[in-house]
């Protein structure tokens, strides 16, 4: 449990580092029938390792600056399998034509897999939360 | 294999037809530090079965139409975990004031479990496909 919670704070610390080594680590090699898969908030699904960390690299290319502040995290172990799910609450350095920052959330629910060589991320699905805060706060009275 | 797709259809076939008794058999039950979790496109995620299926009664009351058609569907079974990934293409009635139809785009990714009782929706995240329709042919290109 642990080890899988290290995992994904490894995640979100190599986003913030722009470090495309790191992240390559974190995610698993594609099998047959079993590609890695990664659904970025508000992108289509990306299937298959290479054009999974292409993406990655096209981010971590066009980020000048990134924060993230998970909350809610919530860790799962179902036999190999491994369910983390947290809001992101992310803080970016706007275009670089309009100075100042951006805050975004994000719901995320990250797969990980149990292989030989240790727990590799296998499904990142990111969504943007677009519900407005008075509907957040009316979901957490309840 | 064929089981999990069959549930997986017969999920979107409770949301088109409306039937709430059939989408709280297709979800699982709760148990402690393992509740039904739940993200409706552009929603935070919902925990436990009743915020669930509230939600479910909620969306099914406001819906006058709605039809999916499934594209890229995926399904991976790793031991007692099974995930499913499509592309919920959707036709749904526009307002009531604003006569016609309305489509959108929606990838999920829904991950169900094995129980005692078959398989189970433990894990339904929705989120909306925001990216130009020239970006994702560019992907299919590649």
């Amino acid at each position: 449990m642990q080890e899988i919670e290290e995992l994904n704070q490894a995640f979100y610390n190599a986003i913030e580092a722009g470090d495309l080594d790191r992240m390559s680590e974190i995610w698993i090699e594609d099998v047959p029938g079993r590609p890695a898969l990664c659904v970025h908030p508000g992108w289509p699904m990306l299937s298959g390792r290479s054009e999974v960390l292409r993406s990655w690299a096209l981010i971590m290319a066009n980020t000048t600056y990134i924060q993230f502040v998970l909350t809610d995290v919530q860790t799962t172990v179902l036999g190999d399998v491994a369910v983390v799910t947290c809001a992101e609450n992310i803080l970016t350095a706007a275009d670089s034509d309009e100075p100042g920052f951006a805050a975004g959330r994000v719901v995320a629910s990250s797969t990980y897999v149990r292989t030989p060589g240790g727990w590799r991320l296998w499904l990142y699905h990111g969504s943007p939360v677009l519900q407005s805060d008075d509907d957040e706060e009316e979901d957490q009275e309840q």
